[in-house]
């Protein structure tokens, strides 16, 4: 190949005839049995082993995102498994690729909204209630949402915030961006005079911000998390089908008369 | 909808206003900081909580498949990224779509190879030196490889099968599977001539049949894995891409005249 | 890059400054405005521009595989668009990682097991009869079902199939391939006594035979179709969507009580 | 299922024994053999048979998208089919995934501009120059580029352009949106001074303005016709695979010491 501009580099995998290294560690004697698989994506994504308390902090917070019932994305897997039953790993990949703005965004979107607020790495300058106010007041001016709050089923409360906060506080990964998501909450029901939990994704954005992580990589965390529930949709769709019923009666309905 | 054949049920997740329960156990007070995100797939996939030992063995097992450096499904999951960066799921997505017959399948393969010859649920009537006699006469007369066996690079051994031998020995997961495997490769080793060391895969379809575990599922332990690494590749390509590179150099190289 | 085994090498488009070539042709003096897209995709996959005949036949081909109404890949594109519909593209290709064994591999099937009778560029050695006896008698030994024959709704006939027959016929490409399929329809309803129309699968199947088409890019003509009717569902999303309701429905029965 | 919101109705396709419609019409008698895809495509979009004059067009107009030589969509097609050779459609279905802000997006960018300026259904109550200076003028002031101008290879003029635009003429498809694309072109020059080329995803983008598309499934155009061009690379690939090699070339590269 010609005219090369840019040497090509990772960091994160090598293998030479008689060794594997993943992120620098031998990967049979130092990772295989030491390391379980939260632990792996935390140093796969920072290129260390995780403290016991991010440990548990980062599992969890992965844990929740795998599995949530009939989802859309449970639905696609289902759907395309059934056409292709030989490729388990499209039907995956198919379920993964709805994951977008609408029901897993809001995780980066908390992120971002509170490393806008206050900077990686720095220490907030105000006190967290006036950034609140401020965040506050510029989502409404801009008519959109503050992502991370409310939830169309889990009301008042979404049961996994509490937990995931408790979690966070008992193993020192709760500071400001946990804070500060709750002043935003604060605020954004006493303008709006509504109920307005904090719900999974604003708890995991907050989280996230607390570990550090880039907001661009957040969504991630749902996309692996969701991946390890879809291959559990395709197991029960393999023992107990639904998606040719599904199909069928859809079809059946709407390919008659419109109805309304 | 019209006539309906079949009842719509899941067993995996179910929410109401203020309880997630997933595979009958509240989600965060009976998950959340108690379960790993292996544990966590183990019980996705099984109903039940792992034991000390399963955990140690399964953990290991899915992390051995999360990252082996730039790999096809790698390139994909970059590339897609670089055309589409606001939509990473889509780019994990099409990571996985090509985790197929060629470089994945063969855990699946493996694991079938064993239970065809020891039903899952029973114990082997036949002494394993017969057994493996017999497989490897099988696929030599269907001049097919036998599945597990061999690697182009890591010879005379694959680093990462004793390993996980000793894991899955050392939480008594290793009984007639892993020892047919081994008979298997004695087997072929002796009628090829040649060094055929039992790969990762053939390991983990080798464990993965100790376990229990249905053939056609075994090959969503890459899957869910590789949704890991991919997401690993996605940050390493963030900051410090190569995808745009690659794309760039084969295209000049391919777009001009024939070179051979 | 070091260690190059191999030259990378297209013969499909290449540019210039102020040069666009398509396979070997100028993109915006000898294509645009010449060719529609049928024979557009016919010159990509041949190299060489269709004639008339082949230009009508062809375009029928791949029409006819556009739309079906509410296919599980249109309920896969519409779901996923649910979720991300800043990535349009993300949920066509989610749609068509479905287009497997199951629903449309049977056009290849087709096409493959008369090549295997009579090798593509031969004439038939033997009468169509004896080797449509053979087919259908290995098969059945197999207990495998005739690729191209049968369809659950279009009963007794698919009113694709004489259409397409008659194009074919019309345009001098319905020789022995097609004669071929004919044969085994007729042998394969003589020994089961059942009503097996030739299919609109096994009907293209058999005209791409005429054509000289590999069977392994077959499923291809299925794809292209498919993924300009999944943009057509798309857009009939946009304007009355029926995904969300679709997840709700289907969630709401499945995550109660099983009912059977 | 319980408590139904909304029925599910589609326009697009129904079948039943004896009959299959789409968009109204009889397909065997009174589409195949009569539409060729591209008219099929747009029947599928806007539920009519194009005239003479919009045939030509928008034929043109998906024709352009279909090949662009080595992009990073046929790169994640032929690594996805390297691994997965038995699931096409989700090497098709992956390489789509890509085709997004970065590469394709401007189509609808383009498109969207014009809208804003003349909406769908208006005519212009301005002069064009005026539209065009206040649009630069905006864009400028965002920092962001306009969407459909300038071209990394093709300078001073895309070729495909001038083509485009006069087919569109020729066929009466030209009016005020082609005519503020042109506009748009020469202020953006003006205050620049540099050399902005309308590109092709400009001139289409203006071009299905006239027709009227809606902007937000116009990127659709490039997404059904860059599966036509992916069918074709995995066609190549299976003759004359790049996909091992490149990804060879990459590892060894990648996985070694940085080189710079």
């Amino acid at each position: 190949m010609t005219k090369i501009k840019k040497s090509l580099h990772t960091e994160l995998g090598h293998s030479t005839p008689d060794k594997i290294t993943v992120r620098g560690r031998d990967l049979p004697s130092e990772i295989l049995g030491h390391l379980n698989l939260g632990d792996m994506a935390f140093l796969e994504l920072t290129g260390r082993v995780p403290t016991p308390q991010e440990s548990i902090t980062f599992n969890a917070i992965v844990v929740t995102l795998v599995e949530h019932g009939i989802t859309p994305s449970a639905l696609v897997a289902r759907l395309t498994y059934a056409g292709a039953p030989e490729a388990l790993q499209a039907a995956v990949g198919a379920g993964l690729c709805g994951l977008g703005s609408v029901f897993v965004g809001s995780t980066e979107g908390a992120a971002r909204m509170l490393y806008e607020a206050i900077p990686p790495g720095t220490q907030p300058t105000r006190p967290l209630a006036d950034l609140a106010r401020e965040i506050v007041a510029a989502y409404r001016a801009r008519k959109e949402i503050v992502p991370g709050l409310g939830h169309p089923l889990h009301k008042p409360i979404d049961p996994r915030t509490p937990r995931l906060f408790q979690i966070a506080a008992e193993n020192g990964l709760s500071s400001h961006y946990v804070a500060l998501m709750q002043a935003v909450q604060a605020e954004a029901e006493r303008v709006s005079g509504k109920s307005l939990p904090i719900n999974a994704t604003g708890a995991i954005g907050a989280i996230a911000a607390e570990f550090g992580f880039p907001w661009r990589i957040i969504r991630g965390f749902g996309v692996m998390a969701r991946a390890i529930g879809l291959v559990g949709h395709i197991l029960e769709e393999i023992d107990d089908p639904m998606g040719v019923e599904i199909w069928q009666r859809v079809e059946r309905e709407a390919g008659g008369p419109r109805q309304d």
